[in-house]
């Protein structure tokens, strides 16, 4: 059965929370979709820094957020980025797939990844500086896979 | 198919949120309840303040919590109210409907709200303090409603 | 009809709110299972610290993090401490029943309690620091709970 999960939070270990259940579903035949809006996006960006033709504050939002799973800070105790260091150290020893290593397996099971474009609309980001294999879609787009799934998440 | 959402929260962002799924399920003709408990009761207070026969405590969270849907807060980067401030901004710029609007056309759509009372007691909010259309319910009401529903989220 | 929900947050206040849901589900005759993840393992420490054989990180963790639902803070307004010693208070005052008597209270209607393994491991908890009447799962016994259930949150 299908599985959904709204990712809007852009923090480091709920954005691993939501792939560790993807990738499990996936792994046990389930069709999943995650559906990032808001702070999720972050989790989707590019490393590098694209300003283009952007207005004053888009070009303020995209430069003060993070940009990609290697920049994100965790949802308590980051202490300025920290926190997020020492997680990421801990995961590693216990050999714990980061979050890179956690999307990369999405993609290979076929999970699918939706970006919010109202969300980008606001943030302005263009999908050009958003990973590869994204689909691009709104509200009525998640409310149809959701209606055909039996587990839907917001996280 | 009727969906539910528990309105935990009661930042801005996570608000527009619920208001935005909420709104799309209702117009593609969805049964939709929003059942509001702990901070997202906030989201429903009405602007004036209104102390009341109240004991100090509950007159100091009356005090301190925002009080409606002008006033909230982002869950992220909120720099004491800055944050909500220049979203709010950029959500006009970009002809993103606010909050407030998102809450009547909810009603229009006729949307259920819930407040928790159970909430309500602890905060001390009386009904007077709400907006009107409400429906004043606690977790079994709740529980009914999420029971035929096929999509039930908690945000 | 079962109800599984997800409990990643460690702030008194959700923990709150995902034992009253859970509770009043399990009142109403539904089988309910809670799975505790990364900060939700919070809630399920005992409260005596107990170092044994750990590694530095896994100590630090353990020192930082708090023991058991006496010590948890409110995800808003917490203010070190002071805003979940008032909450507590109030709630007292209003005879909502404490987080420790809603803990008992799934316990006598049955309510399953799972503890994720692989956070354990990060978090370097070992069973003996957790109470009593865990079961010890990964994310695929959540998803086979999910699955036979109706409702599924994530908080």
């Amino acid at each position: 059965m299908k599985k959904t999960i709204i990712v809007f939070s852009g923090d480091l270990d709920k954005a691993m929370a939501s792939f560790i259940i993807a990738n499990g579903a996936a792994a046990m035949g389930d069709e999943v979709t995650l559906f990032f809006t808001f702070w999720g996006l972050n989790i989707l960006r590019k490393p590098e820094y694209m300003p283009g033709k952007k207005s004053f504050m888009e070009k303020m939002f995209g430069w003060m957020m993070p940009k990609g799973p290697e920049k994100l800070g965790i949802s308590k105790m980051n202490f300025g980025g920290l926190g997020a260091i020492l997680m990421k150290s801990i995961m590693k020893q216990k050999k714990v797939e980061s979050l890179q290593n956690l999307m990369a397996t999405a993609t290979t099971l076929g999970v699918k990844l939706i970006a919010c474009t109202m969300s980008m609309e606001v943030m302005g980001f263009r999908p050009e500086e958003l990973i590869d294999g994204l689909e691009f879609a709104g509200v009525a787009t998640y409310l149809g896979e959701a209606d055909s799934a039996n587990v839907n998440l917001f996280i």
